[in-house]
């Protein structure tokens, strides 16, 4: 049987899309970081050896996060700039294995898929290790994504970037899992693409067409579930998926969870957490270690992570909360907040339209639908929000941004930004003159 | 024995005055609309024949309601004018059987009083088949209505209309439930008056008055409750009346009750309703079918129709919410929500006067005091109030209109209007510098 | 054994500083007021006379409240102006026992300290009855009062008012709990420095540096609580002192406590009160007589006083809320509530500054730090705050005040003031158009 290829995983893009939440690679969607998590499955699944590409700003988190996998061999290295996924992979290359003929398998740390696509590639590969292998996402309506163009015999000839509903070569689109069967051919056919100083930053890519016309690239089918952490709603597509993973219920035992307090569904909660009185906790929920889920709260497909204050009366319902977060008598909606966000009595996290259309959000100054009938706030780290802030549809709040009390949030608010509302009282003295 | 009278049921009235309410005879008080649910009571009462005036909007569903009607011979007819009450008994006489000295008994659907009435009436009319009735509502208070002048024999000599209080010819006010013991007498006297061609349209007062110097009017006393739907709070009047006779528990075996739920009191609740955990109905208290009352939700003497969302943490006290209303950490108290109204998280409709005065409210450009010391807000049909609305006691708020996030609703919104408010904000950058 | 002294209470001082709220003698911890719960604690310790010296305000209240009194020896005599506290005890001198040698317990009925103060000083003075005594009250940190100089033998030698950190004299802080052994020295003492007629109103402690020089003063040092009434959150202290006096559960027999309601931890529940469903009272808690606690409404670490309303999903949290108080749906944080306050949906004490700093408030214009992370509202008799007002940390409001709905207030409100907010409405017409 062939050795099986070294994972080399990518968890060094810019995060700027995903602005206010900061780097995905440290996301958790239960205890562990998503690069974490991730990293494990592979170990489960046979990888013994992996390369993480980090970034400047990462690599110090990632390394640290790394270290704590066993057995596997994972070796960090940094892309000092963003210069694009080949030259990510040409960072990786001294970090490989001194093998004739090494395989590489090539990943993003934020595409999240099921475990079948790993397995189905790894297996073709097995079954012909000369061949290279490239997953094709099989999907009817049209994605603004690059498409695998096949042949009749199953080879791809070539991957068609956007090429319009029209013109779709075939309904598979390219996922980034992919088997290289030699790493050093296609790290030399990179060299080739960065030497010749081409403008356009798609060199891996046309490396792989190059490859292509001599070497056999052929497409691994896969039907299941693909989320990628393009845009900061992403994270609440990621953490439905990790919810589905939640089988039953599992309340540790120090947790403490109040006799009229009710768990529905699948549930997890975590180490000394606490469900108070009248409180709801409806799967699928994970509910964090050492969090408190207040008197007639309702927490609902959600995710608190560690250290939260669900106070009296907040409702979160399809959000994702991370640590150390305050809410007190407030609603969290169809939300992302990152750590330490306090929410005050009497928030709101609009999430609905008027006209009940999609939300839509800026992305660094253009407007994109998210796609979602419902969508609330996107919040940034150790943000503040005061008593009675409603926040509009789609809006991103900047980490340590403070918005006073009584404040609508209208369009997103910068990273240490102060916003308030000033009202203009009129005051009558002694009423019963 | 006398032949039951012909019940004649004036439904074609205009409802300007109900406005944002549309329609009477369909408001719902249970499972069925206020026509379909008189109708019953008067076939249990005896009545095997009835003539309908509707008017050209309400004709369809008139029709199509009093279809099933049965063993009931129901017949529709249109008063394709609002020419007054004496012309909609004229449009009514083609329809009445062919038969010598028929009798007939005149009603308003919008006037809902006990049982007792009807059997007075009828009792009353089969002991004496050749006397005309007219109810008399026993009152000692004043109440701008028409008195009833009555011999000392018990024969009524007139009606004489908003007397005043000083002058009031006795303690007995004319509710509209009258038996004519020769139906062509009447009619013949109002084609009189309508000839006479005068100004006022009192047609039917004046055919009467005429009457009653040649012919028998007796007068039968009532004490019982009497509520007439005349301006759109005097729905929870109805309502109330109709909570009124639901006695004990009826929990349908479709629905559901949370185990920590709390029912308390004479409570109705129907098939597939949801009661959530922590939620109470406490009641008098209906709620329909496919109805969910959310978690730590609670309702109290109220109705809430078909197929409503009462979310999480949402008040509903003395309050009528009709079909398909979406409700969330709100508070509708004192309320009328036509179907469809959508009452976002943080709403509330105040409704008690700083002054703890009575609440009034503006009926066609004129001040009309409710008689209320709470009221809430009346809505009409498919109305959508963003997030922390809040609707000043006695405010109605027309069909289809918009309400933006935070905005105090202090006068009347029109149908299809929208009203928001937009705040000044300041902003300050980099909060540290 | 020597006699008992006989107890002078010092109840006349102004309560300016305390406003809005009114008389520190008449506020209820618990079921009686403050001076006669004080009373029949010494009572309780042998104290058999004491005069309380009252001023013309509330010296109806205070005769009335000591009436009841039994079996102690109680006279209530006036201080007609705030002349100190030199002469409000010359106002008790004629109302002392005409016995030789009497000695008096100087104490302030807003000095809330433990039973072991009192116990320690009489057994002192039991022991040395031609002795004086002083309470010490041993403090390491630096505290702005008068310090006691002592010498090696124990004798106190004077008395330095603040005299700063680098300063004190000793650790031993001047309590007004003083044992004079002979009252007319005291007396005649006094007399002399009125007299003198100086600019300062320090005439009880000059007179004591005088009497010092020929008499034994002693301290009894004291180490336990010392809780005074001397700015409006102090009431939240005191609340605190007596809420750590209800040991167990006590619920009155007439009381009703839902099935699915849940008491925790050291509560007191009064005659005639209700807890409704899904209700938490979580202690140290005190809940009055009469007073309804509605269904999912959660009290904590507070006093509600008797006939109040607490409505549907009502929180209170450390705040004390006295007779008569009416709240629905909104959050009661750290806060300080007079009897006859209507607190309505929605309403919110913010009670956390965004800097997590220390809470201010200004007493007769002067900003003073109340020394509290969380501080809430301090409301006046019979305010009517309406639906969704925020108050912002610290904020007082006066009696009689009328807040408008929605409305911040981010300053103090006097009494019978009336303030509200105006919103700009933008109105489109037939939103389809």
């Amino acid at each position: 049987m062939a050795q099986t290829p070294v994972l080399i995983i990518l968890a060094g893009g810019a995060s700027s899309r995903m602005w206010p939440i900061r780097e995905k690679s440290l996301l958790r969607f239960g205890t562990e970081p998503l690069l974490v998590s991730q990293l494990r499955r592979y170990q489960a699944l046979g990888f013994q050896e992996a390369v993480i590409v980090a970034n400047p700003e990462n690599v110090d988190d990632v390394s640290a996060m790394t270290a704590q996998i066993r057995p596997m061999t994972v070796r960090v290295v940094v892309q000092s700039e963003p210069k694009g996924m080949g030259d990510a992979l040409l960072q990786a290359a001294p970090a490989l294995p001194n093998r004739p003929k090494t395989a590489i398998y090539v990943n993003q740390v934020h595409d999240v898929v099921d475990e079948q696509l790993h397995t189905d590639i790894l297996k073709a590969y097995q079954a012909s290790p000369e061949t290279s292998f490239v997953a094709g996402y099989e999907r009817e309506e049209y994605f603004p994504g690059g498409y695998l163009i096949v042949s009749p015999s199953g080879r791809i000839t070539g991957i068609v970037e956007k090429p319009g509903a029209a013109n779709k070569p075939s309904n598979l689109v390219n996922i980034v899992a992919h088997v290289h069967s030699d790493a050093n051919r296609l790290m030399d056919a990179l060299r080739v693409e960065y030497a010749r100083d081409l403008s356009s930053d798609d060199h891996y890519e046309r490396a792989m067409d190059v490859l292509m016309k001599d070497h056999p690239f052929r497409v691994v089918p896969y039907r299941g579930q693909w989320n990628a952490l393009k845009f900061p709603w992403h994270v609440l597509d990621i953490m439905n998926y990790y919810l589905s993973m939640i089988q039953g219920r599992h309340v540790s035992e120090t947790a403490f969870i109040a006799p009229t307090a009710t768990l529905v569904g699948d549930v997890y909660i975590g180490e000394r957490a606490k469900v108070f009185p009248g409180a709801a906790v409806v799967g699928p929920a994970y509910i964090g270690a050492d969090t408190i889920i207040g008197n007639n709260a309702l927490v609902r497909n959600s995710m608190v992570l560690n250290h939260c204050e669900v106070g009296y009366t907040t409702e979160i319902a399809r959000s994702y909360v991370a640590d150390r977060c305050s809410m007190h008598a407030c609603r969290v909606l169809d939300s992302v907040f990152s750590p330490g966000v306090n929410f005050s009595a009497g928030c709101t996290t609009a999430n609905l339209r008027i006209d009940h259309g999609h939300v839509s959000s800026y992305i660094k100054g253009q407007k994109v639908d998210s796609g979602r009938d419902k969508l609330g706030a996107i919040i940034g780290a150790d943000a503040f929000l005061g008593v009675d802030v409603m926040t509009m549809p789609g809006v991103k709040i900047g980490a340590g941004a403070q918005i006073g009390p009584g404040t609508h949030v209208h369009k997103d608010v910068l990273n240490r930004q102060r916003v308030y509302v000033r009202q203009e009282l009129t005051i009558v003295d002694d009423i019963e003159s």
